[in-house]
């Protein structure tokens, strides 16, 4: 069912600015890997892509971003954007580029007043406390609200000229609105927990709002070019079984039914990733998403057990690994491979974004790992 | 095979302190429901207790503890440790007790120089940086090295006079290892993930040293009067599925194999709890332990029918309940309960340790609605 293709009302492709944007060669795709490995497709090695691989580990992101300012002000100029998302492909064999952007673009456009303080993290000037405030929040209309992300989309598109696929991503509803009600980064999700467990309506209203935004957001990504789109529910793993359902799990469903999921005639698959959701992941494969991510908590082959036969895995390999010998690199990535085992339906990443202090030389170990020790699980 | 009575050799006995300690009248039990709900034998309603029962959240405790100096003088002083080990089952109908005692007790006694900085943890003047750091570690003995643990489960077993039974506990040896090499709580676990990656055979050394400790430690709480045993695992989550397996479970079911399991002509259960090991509870049940505690990632009717059948399970409301009305705590109390569904099994607790901003009215909530919420599971 969710693969059925459907071609877009036009109402629709015009709403998503699918008329208006810019015309480039985008049936092409030098490196289709991982959307074969997304659709379950054979492929000759396992793709790879890491989580917040352009990031600070790189010299050459932290001399864009100095230029940039501040990290907003880089997420906002479109042609540093785009040149951050292109530096790891200089550098390593990925299969995906993924849009350079932050998940708490929406909060600001809905205008919470994002900030980031050096050593503590994303900040708002105005969290979300009260019942007035969840009324204020308007759902977002990328392209008015968010133009600078589809700006960037296209100009990715455009430099990458087909050589591998983009993704675009958001966070999942509930972890926006952790950010958005807590008003900072936290540890304990006090406030957060208080909404769930003591204005569970209120909480729906305002996720109700937020999934609204996402699906309008991710559809403006698609219809810009983005070829895959991941949801990041980065802290949906601090929610009990029953609020992971009911808070996170039920709005990420609602974005992926709300989704266009083909453009260029090609499926646009989804990969949900809530981090600390192993124990989730039969519902997870019920969503109608394409893929899941694993952190690496999940034995992959546990998990190619319980729901390989109906979604394609990502992950996921402890981004500590990257501070290990070569050869601890490579014994890792071994063992992940062996443990999703022969056959399709894998796309190696980390199970979390890579941190900053990585030795770019070992990313260069990982991805080559990968793709070298993966070649004999994919001959037929 | 873990059931099997069998009477304590001469030497071990005399090796762990039964014969100086004074005789009381052990053997009656006015409520023996958590240790029958251990064994998975019938109860009138399941019995509950909490982690951190014995805490911050009690106008007594602070009294007590600001009488005592800082946390760990309480500690060391019988008289006021079984003062506040006493204080919850004062207010509560709590089915057990648990010794007020911390984790980095052994680490202490190891000469790391534990210490507590207000707002930031416990510190440790003398990290395990190096592999003479290692090698300089010795095992404990409890008898020479921590008699004031002893003399407080001594103390505490005197004033409870058989009323519900007493818990020893200690930390896992991976978790204690991660404060030892951290030196002071961290989030990220850089260190001790180095050690994972980098030294693999220093980490084993230490993770030995450190499960022969823990076997001395629980054996001499045992032969004290403890009369269940908890291990808390902490940061056994924040590992990979297969570092898991090698670096914390296989020392958990190395002291399990080690422990004295019966005294005083009963059953000694051993209840382990790795935090965020949901994922991980088949080859919990296999380590010969009673039963494993559950946060409220998991779902207890998920848990029951992976491992019910073999091992109990206890657990798990999310803490942050407890701020929520009380209409809320017994609804969540409900729906934990019916998870678990009828039969036996199962001891109620919270994911995690209660927090200090608990108003202690709550905790009067939460406990009644267990006790009375949970006859008709009992019911014959």
């Amino acid at each position: 069912m969710r693969r059925t293709s459907k071609s877009l009302p036009r109402e629709r492709s015009a709403r998503f600015g699918y008329l208006g944007r810019q015309t480039v060669n985008m049936t092409q795709l030098k490196n289709d890997t991982f959307l074969r490995a997304l659709a379950r497709q054979p492929v000759d090695y396992t793709p790879v892509w890491m989580m917040r691989q352009a990031g600070r580990y790189l010299p050459e992101y932290r001399a864009t971003r100095s230029q940039a300012g501040d990290f907003l002000s880089l997420c906002k100029n479109t042609e540093l954007a785009c040149e951050v998302t292109l530096q790891p492909l200089r550098r390593y064999a990925m299969d995906a580029a993924i849009l350079f952007s932050d998940i708490l673009t929406i909060p600001d456009a809905m205008g919470l007043g994002l900030h980031f303080v050096e050593g503590e993290g994303p900040k708002f000037h105005n969290p979300i406390r009260t019942a007035a405030d969840v009324e204020r929040i308007q759902v977002i209309e990328t392209q008015q609200d968010l133009p600078y992300v589809l700006d960037a989309v296209r100009a990715i598109r455009r430099e990458l000229n087909g050589s591998v696929p983009l993704i675009g991503f958001s966070g999942s509803p509930w972890t926006l609105a952790t950010y958005m009600i807590e008003g900072a980064s936290t540890r304990e999700f006090k406030r957060s927990k208080e909404w769930v467990y003591n204005s569970p309506e209120l909480l729906h209203q305002l996720l109700d709002k937020l999934a609204l935004s996402v699906i309008d957001y991710l559809n403006a990504q698609i219809a810009a070019g983005a070829q895959v789109v991941q949801i990041f529910d980065t802290w949906g793993g601090i929610l009990s079984d029953s609020a992971y359902q009911e808070f996170s799990l039920a709005y990420m469903r609602k974005i992926i039914a709300g989704l266009v999921r083909e453009a260029e005639g090609r499926q646009v698959p989804v990969i949900l990733f809530t981090k600390g959701g192993g124990q989730w992941l039969e519902s997870i494969a019920d969503t109608g998403c394409d893929a899941a991510g694993l952190d690496w908590s999940t034995s992959m082959a546990d998990a190619r057990q319980r729901v390989g036969g109906r979604i394609a895995l990502q992950g996921n390999m402890d981004p500590a690994l990257l501070r290990a010998p070569a050869a601890a690199i490579e014994a890792e990535v071994a063992r992940i491979l062996a443990g999703f085992g022969r056959g399709e339906g894998h796309v190696f990443n980390l199970g979390h974004g890579i941190t900053p202090d990585i030795d770019p030389d070992r990313v260069r170990v990982f991805i080559d790992a990968v793709h070298e020790l993966s070649r004999p699980y994919h001959a037929g």
